[in-house]
């Protein structure tokens, strides 16, 4: 564990974060394929496509930080039971979903996971910059879709 | 539902066994992600990499196999609870894990899912050579990582 | 002719049916042109786009199924004339489209020959898997383009 | 209709020419495809090539012609009745070709649209530039195809 | 200046018809990010796909009239400033913008710069053939946009 | 080996028609390259081309066949005196070879193997539909070739 | 507005930034494109390409620092007219352009930007370190481009 | 010879016309091939790959315009010998080149030759709007040569 | 100097810390092909192709951190005798290389180096975010690095 | 034969030593699949994929060395019952394959190759650069993998 | 002329190997295309092809060897005059060509080129490996094309 | 050691032209980088560039020829000392350094090191062609450069 580049004393603290961060994301993930499968109405194609790439882009951030777990030292757990049990983002409905359904439950949960986001980014800030920096960049593309999702309901 | 190609008799069938499988193959991708992050030992670099791919296998078949209960007229059920409650594949160990360890884990749990599928076919043939056709493809995919699993441990 | 691989008297019927599999994919590659043409309606771009990409699944399968005929040593006949008379799906509408119409016309007409080629797999099965198997693949990408367009109108 | 940019007492004799272009084209496709699976002889490979490539530079310039009849504000017809009425090329044989026959029959075909859409040229220049510019850039591919399938045969 | 291709007397004919036209295309290309930015509503993800094309096309077409026209010697000014005082569409307005109202002002703009482009060909056409062909084809361009958004609205 | 997903009893029968595939596949593998470099005549750059086409579609199969094999458990032998003992397709030319000659030599070997290939996919499909599925894609691949080296001839 | 992820009383403020940063961006584009059009001297074919690059610099962070107010849930205001008045960089000269004038000219004004973009990174880094993130990410671009038009007239 | 579209009374006009601009083209790329090796000067770098480029150019355009010839049913001449005698441009210097002297011998030539290209269009354009759409995008790409060669010079 | 965006006075301590993170990544550059190209042992092919993308990984830093201190205005020293004498990461030894000891190597000094800059990172986010951000994203890699060579130790 | 450039006192030993070359060649690619394929161990991910990348590697030389013997008038035999006659490389095992086996099976086979075209260099090099220096080429890619398979088991 | 780095004694014998070499490349190069556009005759298609992809090899070597005179401090002579009075390889017909007169056309004159380079291979091995390297590739091109040639006409 | 293809007796001398060329490469890829960095004039941007490809270059070749070393059985030594005690080049100046100053160092640099390759090239081809071959191809690319850096400065 010497050859662990960040200091002992912030480790778990950074570990924390990231278990919280790929719980969510992994739910996300979830999400947005349940949402991609179920759809119909008459936003169908461009949803089904737009509803793709945000789970592509929950994946991409899901491994980064889970490997920044393992960079400080620390186990990750991306169980399907563990994530079913923390992700803390409140149930998904089963079966079929209406395009504006799904629009209002993505950008509900889309919105939560960005204002958790937001908090670790202070609380990670004080203690590693590299992380936070992280943290910054997924807020923005969840910002992004938060964003996107906001305007086609309005 | 006059527009669904598939006579109504079989949709039920098709559809259930799609559920099960689409179930199995999430449970796989998360646990070729968990081995391919907490991984261990000398057959790290390699084993990391193959469980990369390994993974984006899984999520290329539950992709058209959830999609393929849409067609017959059924919603799928791809929710991380549902998947945790469903798979039925055993619990996968939380922590760091050997890379030996990992071979036996994904060995084992990868040949149950490739028994399951192959018995899926036989059901499956009798009712919808299409989705079987499908099934046939998975099967072989998992058959060659049962395969390389297996005389990597020998 | 001793250099044709498949037996002599299974030979009419697999190209009776590559005859008219090719009939009705060329005509549904003319209503999807139609389509991609004439279409109006707030739904345009997104129409436009997809319908562009089902064409060009009809005439890959056309091509495939064309050939299977010269394969098995017998002529296909895919000449404007032919199609127009033996396509067998009804008349297609001139002039400018509606959106919805689109969905409608096309929905419909993706799914009578979806159930014509579940038809053909089955005939076809019990004289030559090389066959049912092209049949089949097919018969997966239809059935996906009639989910697509059913649910678009729900 | 106010919003078209050409001028509205152009617009049917651009539609017209569009019509007559769109037509030719999707017979000159559906008569490559003949020749390029009921093909035979010593020179097949080289012309079942060729005549797939010829039959995509219709379709590029079907498309570019439907659609220009669209951008005057006109609908166009591409329905496989209108065209096998329409296209006024003479018949197409049935049935199995020998490469020399097919080298004559296309030759013939593709110099009697490039003919006609040198007269079309002369009169769209009088009208729109802008169309006979892309009428142009077909007639410049259809001589380089009456060209060289005159050259094969000398 | 006896190293221009372009006899003298008509550079300034020429010249004066770019700085026209690239005037308008860039103000275009500031009303389509506009859009891209401020829109709302149903249609946003594919309104905001499409208006992102539109505005490449518009700057495609703004270096190739501004390279012509320093090709026939003389200057072009593709300034701020300059656009916003002699680009004469209108003004565009600010703050948030509906879906259908994008649809409304782009046709407009669009079908007023693709006017004016249809007259700078015959004045252009008189002079110089080799511009008047870059100006047929940003017209066709135009033209395909214009039928676009037009039919978007029916 | 009881990781291995297909049923003990059924191992060596697919292995045995794997093996077979194989041999056969590898011998057409020289003969293709054997007439790519030997090959004489007016027909030679079209040829020479084609057999290399050819010789790579051999290769590609006999990857899929012989990992099929290690999959159910089985070695797989491909090594030169046992093809050169077993491929059974008769002696092939040395020297110099005619484009007439080699079109007749490879349709009739291509041919033999086809044949071949269709007895086992009714031998193995009532086996294993996985494996026969792999048959059936070779099957395609084979009649395809079979057919434009017979043409080529008439 | 409750599902805009940043605190309601942190948006003014980075909206505001943004939009004076857009304001910059966009008039350093048609500085950079008046130059690339406009220039002469032995250096013409080196800066005309390093100009396009750059200007595509400006625009790609145009677009990120736009989409960056919406997120925060403003309007950005990137019309002619609004640049023109608020860009606040002084006049750029119109007519031909020496190699060495534009050096001058270019580097005096990406310094200008680029100091005003520092100033707010100090600010915004109080607020969001989201956005700063993004602001340091331009600057680090723009440090570059000036660092090279620098080094070239010394 | 009647399946040659254009009418025989335009194509000796053609093919002389095209005849002129392959020897004038070929000529050009001997000339930007000789500068592009025997040159020196601080503008080394940057000529030596600009020059490449525009000896591309003129291959394509040479490569188009002689089978226009072909097109209109006559032979073209390409022969060193022919263009060392007709190209007509004077003589090219031998032995090293420097910078500024490739700029003046380049820039002077394709001056020429868009001349002559010019007066071509005019020609042409009378007999057969076909070529003259070919001739004005050589046209422009000369003009856009010169411009570039005559600028670094000023 | 005017022209230098960062402030006069933190102009040194950035370039100070630019110079050592150069000097220690050209010398890892050194380490990693030293022991890419005299490694031995099992591991041999997976370290080989490891150990050459870390060394692309750190040329690709070097270059950021050596034009940043140029974008500062201070010049950058990466000559072979001054990484020699100040990297200061301690003598790596010549000869053959065990595959366990290269591990043992390079993870050592790959923690040092990213302890080092970890401790900049503090530094240099007291003066300059911008040169922090990059030097976060070289402490993310580095870290990665570190896991990937201490967890295939373990 | 007038048109073989390579002198005809010469032509019998180049392709003579060619002949021997293939043959070789064809054996390794046999033994390099064979191993790649019943491979087992600890070091199956990594070694199936390098002999699969060595395997391709020979038939690019044999198709050189194939193709050499052709240009200086002679044919060329690489039969499946000439190379097992010929190759004279010893026998290659049948069945599972241990890791640690293959690298001392393929490692000692590579080398006897590797010295034989040494020895050809030698031979060849006093009657024809030219295909001397293909050998050398060969004789540098078997160096490198004599190499890697070498320090792999030290 | 200190840094050349050839010893000054063997600069002009090099030089004018490279210049002859230059010469007859160029030749080939206006021979290829000139067969390229005046062919006839069924071989068309497949002789049209060949010749632009020989045509392009001309032009490869060409600049290798121009460039390669350069390099050992001489100029080199490319121009079309220079090239028709020095490349010695006699006339080469005008008109339109035969396939079969192409083949016995192009086969005599690469055969003679290769012979000659054969010769200068010889001569410049004794002076300069480097560039007799670069010959030898050359050597195996022409030999290439020479056996293509040739056996075509067999 | 008897699994090394080259001679015994060989290995010292090849060994060591390799670990000397290894060390002059490796400098003049400090050299090079030291002026892509530090670089100032009006030939920066074209210069900037040219040198980052020359350092490509330079580690292409040291990858080659620092394995050669190990196939020949001998380690390879490329650590920075070494190379700053051995590459025998003179110092390199720091600091800013202008354009003519880099183009008059790296010129007098690349032509030493072409020098002693010359000198190797005669050396290693009394002993071993292979490794010949491989200092040709250097070789050439470093009279290249020397040519490109010579002229820039006439
Ligand atoms: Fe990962
Ligand atoms: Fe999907
Ligand atoms: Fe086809
Ligand atoms: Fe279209
Ligand atoms: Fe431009
Ligand atoms: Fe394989
Ligand atoms: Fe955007
Ligand atoms: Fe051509
Ligand atoms: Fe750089
Ligand atoms: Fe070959
Ligand atoms: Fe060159
Ligand atoms: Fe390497
Ligand atoms: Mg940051
Ligand atoms: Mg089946
Ligand atoms: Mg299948
Ligand atoms: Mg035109
Ligand atoms: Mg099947
Ligand atoms: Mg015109
Ligand atoms: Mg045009
Ligand atoms: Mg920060
Ligand atoms: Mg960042
Ligand atoms: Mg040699
Ligand atoms: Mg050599
Ligand atoms: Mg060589």
């Amino acid at each position: 564990d010497e050859r662990i580049p960040m200091e002992a004393a912030k480790r778990d603290a950074v570990a924390k974060e990231m278990q919280a961060t790929v719980a969510e994301l992994l739910e996300l993930y979830h999400d947005a394929k349940q949402s991609h499968w179920n759809l119909r109405g008459p936003l169908y194609y461009q949803l089904h496509e737009v509803l793709q790439e945000y789970a592509e882009t929950y994946l991409k951030y899901t491994d980064i930080m889970a490997e920044r777990a393992l960079q400080v030292g620390r186990p990750i757990d991306g169980r399907t039971g563990v994530i079913a049990a923390t992700a803390d983002l409140g149930g998904y409905p089963g079966g079929f979903l209406e395009d504006r359904q799904v629009l209002d439950l993505m950008s509900s949960r889309v919105d939560i996971v960005a204002k958790r986001v937001r908090e670790r980014i202070e609380r990670v800030g004080k203690i590693d910059e590299t992380t936070s920096n992280l943290l910054q960049e997924l807020s923005h593309d969840l910002d992004k879709q938060a964003w996107q999702l906001r305007v086609t309901q309005q």
